[in-house]
C-alpha cells in the first residue's frame, strides 16, 4: 500500500495554505537520568501558545529503532515512504552540494586516493587533503572529455568530489571502485546488469584521464568511485497532492531534496528571519511552504547541549512571523532527533504539532518530548503527516462512498 | 499482510459472545477553541460505566488523515483492510438500498437526464426531477428485455436509480457514460478489458431501450450510467473467524455492508429499543451482534450539535439492556468521526471502547475524545479491533509454538 495511491485519487483544490516547519534533529535526551530533553529546558513560549491551540504526537521517521540521514528523514515528512523510495549516495551527495540532478544523469561519490608505484592503494583518502588543494585538482578533472556524455565535476571537502555522468542509456547499477582497504589496487567500476554497461565504461575511462591529469601530485594521484545513483524516480507535489509547493532553506541539502519532490526553491536566505520574509513575500504564490532550519541538528550534532538549547528559543521566536500569515495549517516537527547526548541522528519519535481550525485539540499547554508522547496525534509514522496536514486543510476528500 | 491470514487459522470454538454497537459518525469536534466535542458534552452515565471495566483507544479507521465513507469506514471495523477490499459505486447503491447482490451481478448507478433533439444531454440530471415522478419511470424501465441477462430497475431518489445485471460471465470494467457536462452526447459504455466486453454490450442495449420507453418525457428522456461494479470479493465471518454473525440495523446501507461479509441481518428494527429487544430474541443463535446506530451520524452532517449530542444520550440509555445479557465482550465504537463543525464524514480517530473479564482495564472513568487518546488500546487501526474483540472472547489460539 502506497498512501499516494489515496492521495492521488482524493486531493481537492482549496485556497488553504500549509506551512511545514522543520526544525532538523528537534527531539533529543536529557544529559543524565531524571534530567530534561534540549526542548524541555528551552524557553519557548510561542511553541506553548501554539500547542494550546493544535493537537501534538510522536513522529516516527522510518520504523521504530531506525535512526534515518536527510534523505529518508525528509523524505518521510513530505509523506513518501522512506524504505520505497531511496536515494542513491551519489545523487544525494550531488544534491547536497546543490547539484540539480537530472533524469539522464548518474552520479557518484569520489575520493582522491594515493596509490602506490605497484598500482596498489596507500591511502584511501589521499591523506585527507585540505578543500583548498583538493577543490582545484577537482576543477582540473572537468578536462576530461568523454564521447557522448556531458561530464560534470563539483568539488565537495577534503578527499571528497562529486561526478556526474549525463546522456541517454546510462544506468546506474555499477559497483564501487574503492576496495575498503589499502594495498591492493582500485577496482575495476563493474556493471551489474547490461543496461549498466555503458555506465560502467564511461567510468572506467574517466578514471583513466583522471589518472593521467593527477600524474604530477604525490598525495592525490588518482581517484576512486562509490554509490552510482541515478536521480531518484519520485512522484511530484504537484501530482500527489495537487499543490503548489516552496522550500525556502538555507542549505543545499534540504533544497535539493525538495527539488526532487516537485517544491520550488525560493530565494537564498542565509537565516530564519530571511526565511520568514522570504515566506510572506510568496504566499499568495504556493499552497504549502516548507521552511528548514538546520541548527538544531548541527548543535546536536557537536554534542553541544546549551547551544542546542539556545538555537531551539531562536527558531521559537520567529513563529509569530508565520502565525501572522494566518495558515489553515502549521505543522512544527522535525526529520529526526539528533541528542546533544549522542552526537547523531537517532531513531527516537519526533515531538510533532499541528495547528488548524479542526485539529481536536487535546488539551496539552506545552510542546516537547512528554507532552508529544501522550498527544491526540499518537505515535504515527512521519510518512502520514502529510495525509494529516492535506485532511486538516480541507483538500482530501472522503474515500470511498 | 491480511491479518485473515492469520485469524483464519487460529480462530477457535467458544460459547462466548461479542457485541459490537457501532455509532455512526461517534468522534466530534468542539464548535470553537477551547470548548468540548459532543461526546465530551454528552451525559452518558451507562458508556461511563462500561469506561470504569473496559480499555479504550482510538481507532484509526484507514490511515491517518483519510476521511472514509461508510463502506471502507465499516469494512475496516469489520477487520478487512479498508484499502485491499473496495466496494464498487455501483454495488456500494445497490446495497444501499437493500438490494441483494448475488456474484453473478454487475449493479451501475444511473441517472435521468435530458437530451436535446440534436443528441446532447442538455441536463445530467433531468432537472432533478422528484422522486414521486421519477419512481414510477424507474419502474417502467423493467419491461426492458436482454437476452440471458436478468434486468433489475430500482428507483433511489430525484434522478437516480439503480439498475443490476444478472448473468454469466458479466465483469465489471466499463467506463461511465456520463460525460460529467452538458451539451455533449452521452458516451457508449465501453469496457476496458474483454472480460467486460459483454456487460459494455447489455448496457448499451439498456440505454437503447431506455431511450425509447422514456421518448414521451420531456425530462428524463434519456438515462446515463456510471460506476459499473460487481459484488467485492470479501471472505465471510464463518470463514476468516468462524463466526455466526449477527447484523441488527435500522437502515438498508449497514445491513447490506453486513451481508457483503456474510453476517445474517435479523428482523426490520426501527429504533434501537426493537434493536435490543432483537438482540436478545436471537441471543442463542449467534456468536457476534453488529448494531447500527445511525443518528449520530446524520445529526453530525446536519451539523447539529445539540441534536447529536440528545442522540448520543438516547444511545447511552440502550447500553443496560445490551449488558444485562452478559456478553463476555461488549466494543463501543464508530465507523468514522462527524462532527457536527465540519458537517461531514472525517478523518479524526474514533474513540472505541471494549469491555471483557480479561481486557485489562485502563483505569479510566469516562469515554470520550480525551480520554480515548490515552487509552489502554491505544492508536490503532479499526481493522485490528476484530482480532481484539475476538482474543477478548477466547476465539483465537496461540500463534506459533
Amino acid at each position: 500500500m502506497d498512501i499516494h495511491d489515496l492521495t492521488r485519487e482524493l486531493h481537492t483544490p482549496s485556497g488553504s495554505k500549509i506551512v511545514m516547519l522543520v526544525a532538523d534533529g528537534l527531539g533529543g535526551l536529557p544529559l543524565k537520568p531524571g534530567g530534561l530533553t534540549e526542548l524541555e529546558t528551552a524557553q519557548t513560549p510561542n511553541l506553548d501558545e501554539l500547542a494550546r491551540r493544535g493537537v501534538q504526537g510522536y513522529s516516527i521517521p522510518v520504523k521504530p529503532g531506525i535512526s534515518p540521514g536527510s534523505g529518508p528523514g525528509h523524505l518521510g515528512l513530505f509523506g513518501y515512504d522512506p524504505i520505497k523510495y531511496q536515494i542513491g549516495r551519489g545523487a544525494l551527495e550531488a544534491t547536497g552540494i546543490g547539484f540539480e540532478l537530472q533524469s539522464n544523469d548518474v552520479a557518484a561519490r569520489c575520493n582522491f586516493c594515493t596509490l602506490a608505484a605497484d598500482g596498489t592503494i596507500s591511502d584511501r583518502r589521499a591523506g585527507r587533503i585540505p578543500t583548498d588543494q583538493s577543490a582545484p585538482l577537482a576543477i582540473r578533472l572537468r578536462d576530461i572529455k568523454i564521447p557522448g556524455v556531458e561530464v560534470f565535476v563539483e568539488p565537495v571537502k577534503e578527499h571528497r568530489f562529486v561526478v556526474v555522468f549525463r546522456g541517454d542509456g546510462l544506468q546506474d547499477d555499477v559497483d564501487d571502485t574503492d576496495p575498503q582497504r589499502t594495498g591492493v589496487p582500485p577496482l575495476d567500476p563493474l556493471p551489474n546488469d547490461p543496461g549498466s554497461q555503458r555506465t560502467a565504461d564511461v567510468a572506467k575511462e574517466f578514471l583513466a584521464q583522471a589518472r593521467e591529469l593527477l600524474a604530477d601530485q604525490s598525495q592525490a594521484n588518482s581517484a576512486t568511485m562509490r554509490g552510482f545513483a541515478a536521480r531518484p524516480d519520485l512522484p511530484s507535489y504537484e501530482e500527489v497532492y495537487g499543490l503548489r509547493a516552496a522550500a525556502i532553506a538555507v542549505y543545499p541539502m534540504y533544497k535539493g531534496l525538495a527539488r526532487l519532490v516537485g517544491m520550488e526553491v525560493v530565494g537564498h536566505p542565509t537565516d530564519l528571519s530571511e526565511q520568514a520574509d522570504l515566506l510572506k513575500r510568496h504566499w499568495d504564490d504556493y499552497d504549502f511552504f516548507f521552511l528548514h532550519y538546520k541548527y538544531t541538528d548541527s548543535t546536536g550534532e557537536d554534542g553541544d547541549y546549551e547551544s542546542k538549547v539556545q538555537r531551539t528559543e531562536d527558531f521559537d521566536t520567529i513563529l509569530p512571523r508565520v502565525t501572522e500569515l494566518n495558515p489553515e495549517v502549521v505543522v512544527v516537527t522535525g526529520d529526526h532527533s539528533t541528542p546533544a547526548y549522542l552526537k547523531s541522528h537517532s531513531w527516537h519519535p519526533v515531538p510533532t504539532l499541528l495547528v488548524s481550525d479542526c485539529c481536536r485539540p487535546d488539551g496539552l499547554t506545552a510542546f516537547n518530548e512528554s507532552t508529544a508522547r501522550l498527544g491526540g496525534l499518537g505515535h504515527f509514522e512521519a510518512q502520514y503527516l502529510m495525509t494529516l496536514a492535506l485532511a486538516n486543510a480541507g483538500r482530501l476528500a472522503k474515500y470511498g462512498a
